[in-house]
């Protein structure tokens, strides 16, 4: 189990660290629901909207249409298209997009308003001058899913095992693998900084966090079909293996062109993996949160990596030991190619106590400010030479 | 079939509607995709984020985890939450809040960036100073769903019969619930207002608009179990049935303290449903949008009902008979107990070509003002004396 796990929550130790500015730590708040969201100064945007990138149709037989009644009605249904959601500043810096994906179970809702109410990523990237853009992994929320075997399945078309499997991830799932301390007791570490509140901890505590928490239906995905799908757990190990969300990652970084991609846990990957796909020229910066390195690089891979800044980086109170060969093994290479890949672990900047979910802790904003400095010391913008 | 269909988007006809002053109708855009988001004036927000209402645990046992290696994290889920996102513009108007809820196989992306890329509602409410929230129905996109039959079906638990069924929207489903002409020889009505170039009509056209159109998982709802909900046609015909979405938009205008809401399609009769709710107090406007009509109310339905304007809004291409006897039968009972409810058919107001998805046709941002005087002349800011 700790294996797969391992796999999924890739983790990774100090090393080659840069000394970055720090900013504000933001009181704890104490919060849920409505009632405690927090106010902020004026927020002026150029533009918001949505819109999706790549999708494909695929017939849908008339038994296989529910209600029956509907039968008549046969035809194409739109599967593997990502819903992109954004908001532009009306004061934008010089820099490229940058552009977030949400990791295992969860949703773009990671990057927005914090479980205990307080501003997130979404808003406050859009506060210091980015182009902010998050898209939801194919096969979650307003992404859809293929559900046609299921159909199959309910008409008799396949067998109850040819259900894809679903993970859902319960209480004490989030415990281990965000770390947040020990879930029997429901302990959190000492200086574990998750609004803790919305799990259940303390007074006044409600479950509120697991509200973002849903059933993750990437063993659906029509590029999943790998035996590490079969059971639920699909997280490429191939960088060059087709993957629905990463290569619509690509499509959209063509599109804008030229974008700062950021993963998060499942899907820290798919940054380096829309980097890789043929026809990808224009991911600009590589930002891998909790990891997501690979040892099977090709020397071709490399040559396109080494064009590309990458950041690693991971929270507190990891139990296993870091670097894992992989990140070792890339960052090695990398670097030798003359590319720019640097690693920051939390606590080697003095910062103790972040989770897997550093985007909604406490500091989530200082984190953040660590993030916007490494961008605007390694991603140089088309227009201020792109080197 | 036509009568499962007329459930559905139930068909109502002219009458009633006060005459009310119109504005300026958009120019046709012909686009798709990011290349093509229009541009408008700077927006400034007061504040903007997302939260949750209502939700609750159950069990997941070790076995239907999925992958198994997480099985001894078996543990609490949550189920029946709604995802809700809002924004506050900085100079809000004296009004309730307003509360859009999208309709079936949907999600909130009903009421943002039109296919075609203009402006959709949720920023345009915003623009005209409300306070601005959506709802995503329970069971799809941001809300999650409830997974756990699936995975007992998995297992060989359940029989495959057991699977949920889900309801996959097609192109041709889209063509006729929609009403945008013949689906067989892809012809729009002669004066149809929907952006046809995203469904595959007409030069250099696209398949975008089903981009949104995404699995419905409404027969997985906790309060779904009805005869009605087996085949995946779930729309409560009692208005006073508990169910999941109406429930938690009850809970959403209690915590606002007082709230405007929108239902659109399978989410007509839900604002009618959340005023029914034992404790809901704060529905201070009920706005149906293409029908939402019940003949089933009880004395003490229409005691609630007679103090909350309601308003009913359809667009053109009908071809049944309208109004429907329910929808009669619902006017009258609440006109004679002393109540407001107004009909509207655009083509009545000499709006014709007009949707099913009017918040995305050419002229969406008329048919919102149509709405926005409605509101205006009949719904009371508690600060102005609500009636």
């Amino acid at each position: 189990m700790q294996k797969q796990k391992r796999r999924l929550v890739r983790k990774i130790a100090a090393g080659g660290a840069a000394l970055l500015s720090l900013a504000f730590v933001p009181a704890i708040a104490a919060a849920q629901e409505l009632s405690d969201l927090k106010s902020s100064p004026p927020l002026t945007l150029k533009g918001e909207g949505s819109f999706f990138v790549g999708g494909s149709t695929h017939v849908i037989d008339p038994k296989y249409i529910s209600p029956s009644t509907f039968s008549a009605d046969s035809g194409n249904s739109m599967i593997n298209q990502m819903y992109v959601q954004y908001q532009i500043p009306q004061n934008n810096i010089d820099q490229y997009p940058i552009v977030f994906v949400h990791g295992c179970c969860l949703t773009s809702k990671t990057w927005e308003t914090t479980p205990d109410g307080r501003m997130g990523w979404y808003e406050y990237f859009t506060r210091k001058g980015f182009k902010t853009y998050m898209g939801e992994q194919v096969g979650r929320g307003r992404s859809g899913f293929d559900a046609l075997n299921y159909q199959k399945v309910l008409t008799g078309d396949l067998p109850g095992s040819k259900n894809p499997a679903i993970l859902i991830a319960t209480d004490k799932f989030a415990w281990s693998v965000f770390r947040w301390g020990d879930f029997d007791t429901k302990t959190p570490f000492k200086d574990e900084r998750f609004p803790m509140q919305t799990v259940g901890v303390g007074k006044n505590a409600t479950l509120d966090f697991y509200k973002q928490v849903i059933p993750d239906l990437n063993s659906t995905l029509s590029e999943a079909s790998s035996p590490t799908c079969a059971d639920g757990n699909c997280t490429p190990s191939d960088p060059n293996a087709p993957f629905n969300s990463p290569d619509n990652m690509a499509l959209l970084a063509n599109q804008l062109g030229g974008a700062i991609l950021v993963g998060h846990s499942q899907s820290s990957g798919y940054p380096t993996m829309a980097a890789l796909r043929p026809g990808s020229t224009n991911v600009k910066g590589i930002i891998q949160l909790e990891t997501g390195c690979f040892s099977n690089l090709t020397a071709a891979n490399i040559k396109v990596l080494k064009n590309i800044p990458i950041l690693i980086m991971v929270g507190d109170h990891f139990t296993t030991a870091q670097p894992p060969a992989t990140c070792v093994t890339m960052q090695k290479q990398i670097k030798q190619a003359g590319g720019d890949m640097t690693f920051v672990a939390l606590p080697d900047l003095g910062i103790h106590g972040n989770s897997h979910m550093f985007m909604q802790d406490n500091n989530n904003l200082q984190v953040a400010d660590i993030i916007i400095n490494w961008i605007n010391k390694h991603v140089r913008f088309k227009n201020h030479g792109h080197g």
